[in-house]
């Protein structure tokens, strides 16, 4: 792992390098994928069958082989064994528990001349989730994306999912009926996007698609944003850890480790005020990585984009995070808290030794859905504030329109719009009363 | 203006022509906007400079020469005649209170273990706003986009507003003035966007950008997401009215003026349950347009995509409106809180007939930079929480460690991610306190 220092004149520009990550779109991407999207729009089921069969390896004679039913989730979710139903089972519990608290509510109040205002709420209609298929299958993320939908009170849940070669995943399933699921297409990359964006004879058109996927998959939701929402196009995961020396070197170990696995390009980074604390996490790296299997992934990760930071002190450290702008930030420091008042922006806050990430990973509440590549300067978690939206509410009183229309009035003459003052300018003619 | 009947037989594919709108980005206003933002990011100031010259007329020694400060925007706001200014500080007020009740809160809570979950909310540090220059200069705009940011408590607001050939609009700068603009530079196009979403030697580079511009202006904001937040990118302008025959014809036919005037493809729609009422608006329209100073693009976009819906009752007419999910709907209707509660898709709701559309637009309270062309079924109006972000908080109590380290183990080897097993076991060895 490189090492930094605050002290090096040139730590600046060596962070920006540590930081910097091309996320330019390849235009050879970009023209597949608008060409599967056009093909989609145009030829619905048809392209869709086509896609799978050549991408997928999975040979449907019609999009009914393609779709699970409610029965086929509760299915798969029975035949989990007991200890992994379990487990879903108190991670659903916990997550739903916390997005409940995200829930916005409706508001209104009334001015001095009887004039309401407010915000209306409501929740989407229909959303669909990508989740990604094949060897990596994550359950976690059917949880931390369906569930908050659900919970807004969204009609309607689908899910996309690859099944190359037919194989399917029993705990993705599962974690799709516990999570409020209705309906699944085992269709994955730009054509199961194109299908959510526009509908097809099979595939409802929805209004807003969430959820992880590869280059095609990012490329596709890029395209569509527009026509539905979109959540983020995700970076490479990050983790940054913040240490005084209390927490057991080995421990943040394992988590510099837990974000180096997931591939070669994630970052993991640790800041600390004593050279020694690093030297000790350092060896802890060399002892422990040699059990892990991922090992390959976790040292090419930790060769490419890791790096041990040394700071003066922990108000510095503090800054450089600041700077950074990390997905997921673990405080492994006495009087958390503290610290975490100085954070402005990062995804996740873990605090204090037990809060290992790996822990807000899968069940402790919130989600696992993050900003990254210091998009935490402008954005947040995915939550259940993302599956409502707001319509502003106005009902001017007879008394309000005389006062608010002389306001309109001349501030729409000030732009030369003659129809918005007249509109306003109506209003104010006493005798007329509705 | 064309005529629908939801009792037609074809009126579905007739609404979906209606709603139609190309919203396919051009490939050379593309490249070329691709070109701008590269030059910008590599040459700063210099690019900066000649595309400003090139583009705007306006041949500038330096980037200081395109720089207003607080003093200038002061001095702006002073020259202003006296009831320009009141009506600038009446709307400010209005929208600035409405906007306070958007205010998100942080919040946390313990569960049954002692752990800690919660929310903290932080605003961004610097934001840049774009306003149109030229003939269109819009103060109101102003307004909605930077007070939010003002109120969201963001540290620095930079503005940026084309003044081709040096024209400069003193509504503009006062309204930058009273809402709380600190720096102004008078750039615009894709080069002012790359200049913020970058940063160059002079304007410093920003976290999020928001406000309306021409197609050069969308694209650039397209091509900077990622890099820094955006808003919408908008489409043209809407509205939808419904009325049951109670508010007078004339007030209708000038709020779909108000929408028309903008420009020739903005969308003007009326739903009535009476054929009566539509041909009274009608006359309203034929008798009034020619008093309008923008009557030929009024009658261009009534033309272009304007229309009158006659349905069978106002809850065909919510549930029309709700297909359409409009920017702007009035209720010209009796009780229209009852009428409301139905809709589920519209960017602002204006109730009962003394609700111009134009009282929203400028001062009534709630923003007017709202979802257009159907994005109301995802999305919100632009508001201070736009402008501020959410990092989730996470303190696990070692009793909390033990019960979710089960959970997450069992979890993280079902997806192969042994690292984040091994994480969350660590901190199970009961005798290690932290």
């Amino acid at each position: 792992m490189k090492t930094l220092s605050t002290q090096s004149p040139d730590f600046s520009a060596q962070l920006d390098a540590l930081l910097a990550f091309e996320t330019a779109q390849d235009p050879a991407t970009d023209r597949a994928v608008a060409d599967i999207c056009q093909d989609v729009q145009t030829r619905g089921d048809a392209a869709v069958l086509e896609y799978t069969a050549r991408f997928d390896g999975l040979d449907a004679p019609d999009m009914a082989a393609l779709t699970l039913h409610a029965g086929d989730l509760a299915a798969a979710f029975a035949r989990l064994p007991d200890h992994v139903r379990s487990a879903l089972e108190t991670a659903a519990a916990r997550i739903r528990r916390y997005h409940e608290k995200q829930k916005l509510q409706s508001w209104q109040y009334l001015d001095e001349d009887g004039t309401l205002l407010g915000q209306q709420i409501t929740a989407l209609d229909r959303v669909g989730i990508y989740v990604p298929g094949g060897k990596a299958a994550y359950p976690s993320s059917v949880l931390m994306n369906a569930l908050p939908a659900q919970v807004a009170g969204v009609g309607e849940i689908i899910m996309v999912v690859p099944t190359p070669k037919g194989e399917r995943n029993d705990i993705v399933l599962a974690a799709a009926h516990l999570a409020g699921v209705k309906r699944v297409f085992t269709i994955g990359g730009a054509q199961a996007v194109a299908a959510l964006a526009y509908g097809t004879q099979t595939v409802p058109q929805v209004d807003k698609i969430t959820g992880p996927g590869n280059a095609y998959v990012a490329a596709a939701k890029r395209r569509v944003f527009g026509t539905v929402g979109i959540d983020m196009v995700a970076g490479p995961s990050e983790i940054l850890v913040i240490a005084d020396g209390s927490v057991p070197a080995d421990w943040v170990a394992m988590d510099l480790f837990s974000q180096a696995e997931h591939d070669e390009i994630a970052q993991a980074i640790l800041i600390a005020p004593s050279q020694r604390y690093l030297n000790d996490v350092q060896n802890a790296i060399a002892r422990l990585i040699e059990d892990m299997p991922r090992r390959d992934i976790i040292r090419a990760a930790l060769n490419n984009r890791g790096a041990m930071i040394l700071v003066r002190d922990l108000d510095e450290a503090c800054a450089v995070a600041n700077r950074i702008a990390p997905e997921h930030l673990e405080l492994c420091v006495n009087n958390p808290e503290q610290w975490a008042a100085k954070i402005r922006h990062a995804g996740a806050i873990f605090m204090g030794g037990h809060t290992s990430e790996s822990l807000g990973d899968y069940c402790a509440g919130p989600n696992h859905v993050l900003p990254t590549s210091r998009s935490a300067r402008f954005s947040s978690p995915l939550g259940t504030y993302d599956f409502q939206k707001r319509s502003s509410l106005i009902r001017v009183s007879p008394e309000g329109a005389q006062k608010l229309g002389q306001t309109a009035s001349v501030l729409a003459h000030g732009e030369g719009l003659t129809a918005h003052a007249r509109a306003a300018e109506m209003r104010m003619v006493q005798h007329v009363i509705i």
